[in-house]
């Protein structure tokens, strides 16, 4: 047993699609929640820069004394999981491996599309642990670099023609690749989840990153006995943005209402 | 006469369309550019947190002793222009005034549009400006939120679909409201300009905040006997993210080479 709270951190608002699925599925535990909101996105940003923002996030979620860190953002997972991991004594978890293994479980036919944002795609992490688990596997990847902006401006709904164009415009090769199975290697992407639907079809299996790792994150930490003993934990929200702006959109991500206090934090004081 | 350079900023790529424009006019001036690339767009943050990355941006630019500062992005221009202003102890050019100038000058039914980041169209500041030298004027004002991520990522062209769609989404109010004069209130738009000509129309007259900008920057220095006297003034470029990333795009906003070295900021550490 362990009492500690469970730290998690995005770019933005993407990363609480994943909290909101760990809040279900561990309801006993205490969360803080850090979603760098004045800079995101990441995902258009060079390695280093992500790097750099992902190790203050940290430096940021380490002020408390946790017993994990679930990586919510596919950007910091793809690009930056293995330092964090060397660089801190405690748990991680991102979303890439088990995304990964949930693709090459569910595909019949052995050809996975894999979206995510453009530094996701160019470092190649969830290809190699594609490869990695299945070497027949075929993954067919497409940068979506617009779809973040879209749902951190509130544009994810199937019937916005913004969303369903830019959504047939990435998509379409993938269609015609003919996979069966497609990861959606980003956080915010769940949100768009019917409108990706509508260009695949019902057909194609969508593999939602951060439930998965939410998934991931709660057997880990139950084999090894860190589960918290509590009927009802509790949540807290950081970001580093304007604290108005995050509550009206997270209620959207969170599917309900913010149901802790939401703090700003001046995220380039912590770290390097 | 002053030979000291001319600091030039924006939250990325977007001053470039600025200082294109005063590269052509001042041919003689050294420029020095910040693009705070690492944490673009800030048109979608909250007012204290632009106001925090542009004195930063500011600090920055002054570890050269400048003789001036061109503000090349509407959103600071907008929402910091008198606190940076009353700060520096030199002279500050923003977009605003210059562009609600000029199209007060053009209007001719007095029904002027304006587009911005909706943190520009927040602030009023256009509006204000407009109002004061033109108390009859009408203003019909859009936020564009997915302008700027639109132009960062490479897609402005008049023939891309996705940059139809948003235009037409955007800007068909202020074409049925009758405007005959519109302001590109963001630094990024001029190179959206033909796309957004197809939506509004040939006989809207479009206003570059950023070209105007660099106009009055020019004749203020020129009447203040401030302008350097040499044949052909050198460019230095410097961005807070990848230098390579930034060397792609920035060719296409300055409709040629980037003709100076890049060197990367570290922009968190300066000011405070």
């Amino acid at each position: 047993m362990d009492q500690r709270p469970i730290g998690v951190f995005d770019s933005g608002m993407g990363g609480l699609t994943a909290l909101r699925v760990l809040r279900r599925i561990l309801p006993g535990e205490d969360l803080i929640y850090f979603g760098d909101t004045g800079r995101v996105p990441y995902g258009s940003r060079g390695r280093d820069t992500i790097l750099r923002y992902a190790r203050q996030d940290v430096a940021f979620l380490r002020s408390f004394d946790l017993k994990a860190v679930v990586v919510a953002c596919g950007t910091v997972s793809a690009n930056a999981l293995a330092e964090l991991t060397v660089e801190n004594d405690l748990p991680f978890f991102g979303v890439v491996t088990p995304a990964a293994r949930a693709a090459v479980e569910r595909t019949r036919n052995g050809a996975i599309g894999l979206i995510g944002t453009a530094a996701s795609i160019r470092s190649g992490a969830y290809e190699r642990e594609i490869g990695a688990l299945d070497p027949g596997a075929r993954v067919f990847a497409a940068p979506c670099p617009l779809f973040v902006p879209l749902v951190e401006n509130g544009r994810f709904r199937a019937e916005d023609p913004v969303v369903n164009l830019v959504a047939e415009d990435y998509l379409a090769p993938l269609r015609e690749a003919g996979v069966d199975t497609l990861v959606l290697g980003c956080t915010h992407y769940p949100l768009l989840a019917e409108a990706i639907g509508k260009v695949m079809g019902p057909e194609v299996a969508l593999v939602d990153s951060g439930a998965t790792c939410a998934d991931q994150a709660a057997r880990s930490l139950a084999e090894q006995g860190l589960l918290a003993q509590r009927e009802q934990g509790s949540c807290r929200f950081f970001v580093s943005d304007s604290t108005e702006d995050f509550a009206r959109l997270a209620s959207i991500f969170l599917g309900g209402g913010v149901d802790g206090p939401v703090e700003r934090v001046e995220i380039q004081k912590y770290g390097k």
